[in-house]
């Protein structure tokens, strides 16, 4: 395996091509080749190849791509061959909305805690979980082996949720407070920012019929 | 202005851009030159230029871009010379959480007015939003003028509530349901899809420390 720095966007690639060969994999197709994958995802081969190629080499033969080898191969390099277990901290509307959304469970992703300042939310269920105090989110992590976590809390209270997340052993944030978290080096996050994502919106009506249409 | 298609990254980018150049506007900056927006958005000088040029000329002298220019210039493009009326459709958890989310406002992005295909729901306050009937929908797009929408409906009900936006003149976007909408061309959406992004944490927790770490 290469050593090289990933771009994120290899990653997100990876987890397109991922489902691609799934699909193939579905109806018993064995091989393909990258320019057969980069016309699938609309990528081209070169960029196949070269998002590949940080990762080795993936027995390449006249007939392309061993199917089965890569899906196994990209599940492990994505960390999809496994569950992970996610702390939800805010249960707030934000949050309640996360726990009731159905789209994780698509992805081995389990909120297994959820966790609130607000002694009045403790106790609260939410199909098997309960929301515990923040104060039990280190002995939480240890005893359901949680990895990744979620932060859904007022921006103002932030920055102290990541300090406790980091100190119970979690390095992994994604973050939906609309602030930006000092965190160590090694400490990976993810901002979504609801507003980037109408930026483009905006971008799209105001261009609207002027022919500066976007390509995917 | 040139008629190209603009890939979606590239508008990302011009965000970048003016943000970059707007702090610079603030002290009193009065030109950049492509390698030093390069070097301060790590993008590097070809990118900007890449970029650029899919808007045509924006007056580049020896010493670099105008910053009041080509901030007055990619305000326009990107629709922040003026304010945008947004529709939310689906005031359940997620939908109150945007309601509440402190993000928008930073981008010019305002939403107007909500609504609620739940009886129980309409008439509710939230600030100065009255949840209104979606049946309700073209009537206040126009009074209200509305560019933009959201949608925060559960995934059974997205394509149904996608169609009554269309058909209220709204052509714009942004679904927080976990389904694929079938628009009509000219029709943009946005898909954010939480789970995605969860995917490339459990990404990062499955390579922590095998030096594979990314680039951004």
């Amino acid at each position: 395996m290469s050593n090289k720095k990933v771009p994120e966007s290899t990653i997100s690639r990876l987890f397109l091509y991922l489902r691609e060969i799934t699909e193939l994999a579905k109806i018993n197709i064995k091989t393909i080749s990258s320019s057969e994958l980069g016309d699938r995802t609309n990528l081209g081969d070169a960029q196949v190849r070269k998002d590949l190629g940080y990762f080795g080499q993936f027995g390449v033969t006249g007939a392309g791509y061993s199917i089965a080898d890569l899906k196994k191969s990209l599940e492990k390099i994505l960390g999809k061959d496994k569950k992970w277990n996610v702390a939800l901290i805010g249960t707030g509307h934000l949050g309640t909305a996360l726990l009731a959304y159905s789209g994780f469970g698509r992805h081995e992703l389990d909120i297994v805690a959820a966790f609130d300042a607000d002694a009045k939310k403790i106790g609260k269920k939410f199909g098997d979980i309960t929301v515990r105090p923040i104060s039990e989110l280190e002995k939480l992590t240890k005893e359901k082996n949680i990895t990744l976590s979620i932060i859904a809390v007022p921006a103002a209270e932030a920055q102290g949720v990541a300090e406790t997340i980091i100190k119970a052993g979690i390095e992994c944030i994604l973050n939906f407070a609309p602030v930006s978290l000092n965190v160590p080096e090694g400490v990976k996050v993810r901002n979504v920012d609801f507003s980037r994502e109408l930026e483009i919106l905006s971008y799209f009506a105001a261009n609207k019929g002027n022919g500066r249409e976007t390509l995917k």
